[in-house]
């Protein structure tokens, strides 16, 4: 197993709760995925570079609990946290919109491709229960994600495009703002115009740093949280 | 020279406009530093992994451009994009409060202190030219910054800390929410009761993963948008 699978399956059980304060020793974790002491360090610095656990000196590593328990808080790198915002947390999707178009200016400039490129755009609605969590408009790349159908834009389309496409989805630029809603934006998410919502615009690349994807996604959970881990400042 | 100080010079070289494009070759930036290609390398990857540097097949390293060049960009990994907010951008600051208090219960958690550790609290108002830029509100622990005074919280807090103490500040959480005015934010700032600002809360440690800082800041700029890098997807 390569030091990255490691990471995501460690990842994945704290966001599950199955690791949930001090992780086993690196003895113990080269005996359980059967590896060398230098492939589980890897693993550990990934996970405390993107702030999933701590380390204490002399007593190992731990979960990282952001802000201490408080809730509505999700790591942004491996959303880690979810799980904290409920009982079997669960989104589902209402698509809205589901068309090819071409780039055209705007997108073209944030995906490094030409205007006419064509590519998916995705607009959904998610909710948890009956409230909404987030308004999401999304740009594909369609040389790179040949086909999207409304039945994978219910579900996750990372998940999706990841596997029916071999995509390796590998990093992302992150811009948060603070936005208030527009007319349209307000009927298309039941919620008043002019609300202040928290905005997440993301590009993400493929391994060889190729754009694939645009998105701006509106939050409407109140006290919604993004974290993030700077791991060596340069300032 | 260490590699992350290579780094940081780039990154000031960056911010401050002597690079805006192409990168000088590896083996340019070898014979200006005076050092070894793999300490040239180190650095680049510490730049790329935050976001300020593009890599491009081929043709070697870009200055990374948010959003394509959108202004009230902010790189939270090292402040790059200051200068992008406006010629000779620079902030003044007006010290609302200054006192030594007990970390006392939220604080203690934040910092993992106990609550009877004395901190020094830190409040200031921001201003660009006349226009408020940002209210904080800042706790610093007495053990690790023994003296504080109003002059040097007139400046970079962070910079005094860093030269007076010789404290190298290494990492830091960000937490990043939507926040609406109280009444007496909203005085201190000469702002709006209710008004939606965003807000960072921040957890800073030193080398050792000892936690020193913790502050909460509202941004008051119209679209300041907080970027962030992230390098290796976990999800």
């Amino acid at each position: 197993m390569k030091y990255q699978e490691i990471a995501k399956d460690m990842a994945s059980k704290i966001n599950n709760g199955f690791y949930t304060d001090r992780l086993p020793s690196e003895a113990d974790l080269m005996e359980k995925y059967a590896t060398s002491r230098n492939t589980i360090r890897n693993a550990l610095d990934a996970l405390y570079n993107q702030g999933v656990i701590k380390r204490v000196q002399g007593s190992g590593c731990f979960v990282n609990r952001p802000l201490h328990g408080r809730k509505n808080v999700i790591n942004m790198a491996n959303k880690v946290g979810f799980k904290a915002l409920g009982d079997n947390f669960s989104l589902k999707s209402r698509v809205l919109k589901l068309e090819v178009i071409p780039a055209g200016e705007e997108i073209s400039r944030y995906l490094g491709c030409s205007e006419e490129d064509l590519v998916y755009r995705v607009q959904r609605l998610r909710f948890n229960e009956d409230e909404v969590f987030s308004l999401e408009d999304a740009y594909y790349l369609k040389s790179i994600v040949p086909y999207l159908f409304k039945e994978a834009c219910e579900q996750s389309i990372f998940k999706f495009i990841e596997e029916a496409y071999e995509i390796d989805i590998r990093s992302g630029d992150e811009y948060i703002s603070v936005h208030e809603l527009t007319q349209a934006e307000a009927q298309a998410s039941e919620s008043n115009v002019g609300q202040a919502v928290m905005s997440i615009e993301e590009v993400n690349y493929l391994k060889n740093d190729i754009a694939f994807n645009y998105s701006r996604t509106y939050y409407f959970r109140k006290g919604f949280t993004a974290y993030f881990h700077i791991g060596n400042y340069l300032c």
